[in-house]
């Protein structure tokens, strides 16, 4: 293809009403995407969204197939989840991260999304002198619009700069004012792939006990951190996690990545023993109900949609059982995006592209799902209007709530000989731009 | 069975943490049924949870399972829905509303729950004058929560008073001071069957376009006032709906009911053409995107649970495309709980009790899926803690909104020849309290 023009470019965005393309959503950006692609006549090389690239885990389309038999479309789905899934969560946390949480903790959600969404909202209820959420980012996107959404507070600041021993100072910094009602990240992290190190998992897991706030850790791609092996259950070593260093935890496992199952919208939120049981005087207040598990499911989740999609619920459940028992290693089927992500990074160094997130510790970072690129000194705004013209899509960091110039890549779409092919060339037009 | 004593109630009430039981959700008054099913050893009346009490349709589950085969569990669900969802949809609008919206505007949600939820919170950002949401009472309690949760402002009153002409007045005292977003409510309504007659619906859309307010109609139990046939697709008579009175509307059809498929949480919010594209500078101003359709999907859906499970979408496109080709008659499913409601209507007479909600302007109430009772001059609290003691569980009417003593009744698990003769032998333990 040839490049598209700027004007070309401009005209498009304008009909659909985007001012600054670096500011837009990922769906947007997809729309935007597939309308340039018509004017281009050629398929773009798409980077920007995290559709899992792999079919669905077969366990769990028999599993839940087997539930549509047996009738479970006619019942309302139980609240804290059929007791199939709470016992294999309960068991998958034990396997893979070595944390002992009671089946009563583990309750499905419609996604991690809703996981984030919901408990972020109960979280923010939990003390009113607590009301601002932390963000440690970069991060995916839309944990830092849910918030806005329902008009709570929050802050946050860009790793890249407080690795290791400048993290506590740093997140002290911001929770000081006692004002922090949760913290959450994402770990291995979205967008950059950066995996926090024991050492940072200990200091922010020392502070939320500290401060008396509750860590709400999105494992979405747990176990994939390729430079270790996380596949075996029961075995170390494990997923490094906060629950080793706090009881102020809620953990969201989903079966989007781990299972290729993000079409179904099936997640769980697994909550500590402790934190479950916890009686907070400001829900029994406001919902007549005090324990911090009863009124995530009673009342947060109840309200939102209800519980979560009684089918998608035993997928689940069946899929988390073959991984406990050794007899479906979802690792290795995640190592495809390993590969993808070492391939299409040396076509990017090839271009003359660096990481921008580059290094957890001493070690450089994992090849994984994501990583995060920059080129020359292009702003975030210029690297998204010239991937655009030169038929590649990706967001831009700054959506992410990263203080660095650069973009996304996601490499779960680069399925075929041809798409890598095609990356080379989009990029070579890109770079001729540039020159 | 015997009675159960005060003591063994208020034993399990206090075990519970339950202070007044006639203020618990549905879902809390079940787990109290279940502890005391435990102490009686036998199985109580559930007269308390709206599931459906028929098997699911089968039209849906073949489609289902057929989507699951063909891989979409791995691919997120397009946030607008699939097209085939969207289109049929429309049809079934047309068909059984008689009223025109574009696919565009055909939205799935997480079940009518999450729809509800969404939208009411959407409305309330429209304006910022406009931060109160109207309901009009009785009503499905957790759409009295939601606001709450969220912590916006809601105004409502029992209709009970204000039938008929008394309606418009009583309406306008509550909107004229400007500060009203939305109208919510159900028709036909839970808890009470009330149906609204077209007279009523005209007064809301006038009152909806004379105070720029948007009316979220929740239609559930669409079609099953059985008084009028409304079974035959695009054949008059049609479900009564504001939709014919004004273009500030969105509707909301569940599957949950209609079609028995409560469990994989799938409903369709269905937005006016004129609304879809209206463009609310508030919008634009906080989320970068003013369409009210537009931000509803890319924005509070998104962010809510990130679309609705793939499979299901495809589910209830199968069976509302059979409904529009008039090879499934959900009208005719349905009457079976027209049957049980009459049945059981005249076990309560028998024993003394009246309908609370009796009439829609001149005619006696439909039978449907639930009636409202009272008994002699017991109170709310008086009535759930009878019931409870004699095998009998249902919701107090102050938790809907209602001003009125007495008890939702919902008839769906009443199913076999059993359950009504223990409903019969329940209710002569309960007057045998008071007599």
């Amino acid at each position: 293809m040839k490049a598209l023009t700027q004007e070309q470019l401009d005209g498009v965005l304008r009909e659909m009403d985007v001012e600054d393309v670096s500011r837009t959503t990922i769906r947007h950006c997809s729309a935007i995407a597939a309308e340039l692609e018509k004017i281009a006549g050629e398929k773009f090389t798409h980077l920007e969204i995290g559709v899992p690239g792999l079919p669905p885990c077969s366990i769990g389309i028999e599993a839940q197939k087997k539930a549509l038999d047996s009738g479970v479309a006619s019942i309302y789905p139980p609240i804290y989840g059929v007791p199939e899934l709470k016992q294999n969560g309960s068991r998958f946390v034990k396997a893979f991260l070595n944390t002992d949480i009671n089946p009563k903790g583990i309750i499905p959600t419609t996604g991690s999304m809703q996981g984030a969404f919901t408990m972020a909202l109960q979280c923010g209820q939990l003390d009113p002198k607590k009301d601002t959420i932390l963000f440690l980012c970069p991060g995916f996107p839309p944990h830092g619009r849910q918030p806005d959404v329902v008009g709570m507070k929050q802050v946050w600041f860009d790793l890249y700069k407080y690795r290791g021993e400048k993290l506590r100072a740093k997140m002290e910094s911001c929770m000081a004012g006692g004002n922090i009602c949760a913290i959450l990240y994402s770990n291995p992290n979205n967008p950059t792939w950066v995996c926090l190190t024991e050492d940072e998992l200990k200091t922010i897991g020392g502070l939320a006990d500290k401060y008396d706030a509750i860590v709400i850790e999105d494992l979405a791609y747990l176990c994939m951190d390729f430079r270790h092996d996380l596949s075996k259950p029961f075995e170390a070593p494990y997923q490094p996690t906060v629950s080793h260093y706090t009881d102020n935890y809620v953990l969201l496992i989903s079966g989007s990545k781990i299972f290729s199952y993000a079409g179904e919208r099936i997640a769980i939120a697994c909550i500590s023993d402790k934190l479950f049981k916890r009686d907070y005087p400001e829900l029994r207040r406001r919902y007549h109900i005090g324990s911090f598990g009863d009124c995530f499911a009673l009342i947060f989740l109840y309200i939102s949609s209800s519980g979560t999609s009684h089918s998608a619920q035993h997928a689940l459940a069946a899929m988390l059982e073959a991984a406990c028992d050794g007899r479906y290693d979802f690792v290795k089927e995640m190592r495809e995006y390993g590969k993808r992500s070492k391939r299409s990074r040396d076509i990017f160094y090839k271009h003359g592209f660096h990481l921008v997130y580059d290094r957890d510790g001493d070690s450089p970072i994992s090849d994984g799902f994501f990583y995060t690129i920059e080129y020359k000194n292009l702003t975030n705004r210029q690297m998204m209007e010239g991937f655009l013209r030169c038929g590649l899509v990706a967001i831009a960091l700054n959506t992410t709530g990263s203080d660095q110039d650069g973009l996304r890549i996601c490499v779960s779409r680069l399925n075929t000989e041809e798409d890598f092919q095609k990356l080379d060339e989009h990029l070579t037009l890109f770079t001729s731009l540039y020159e």
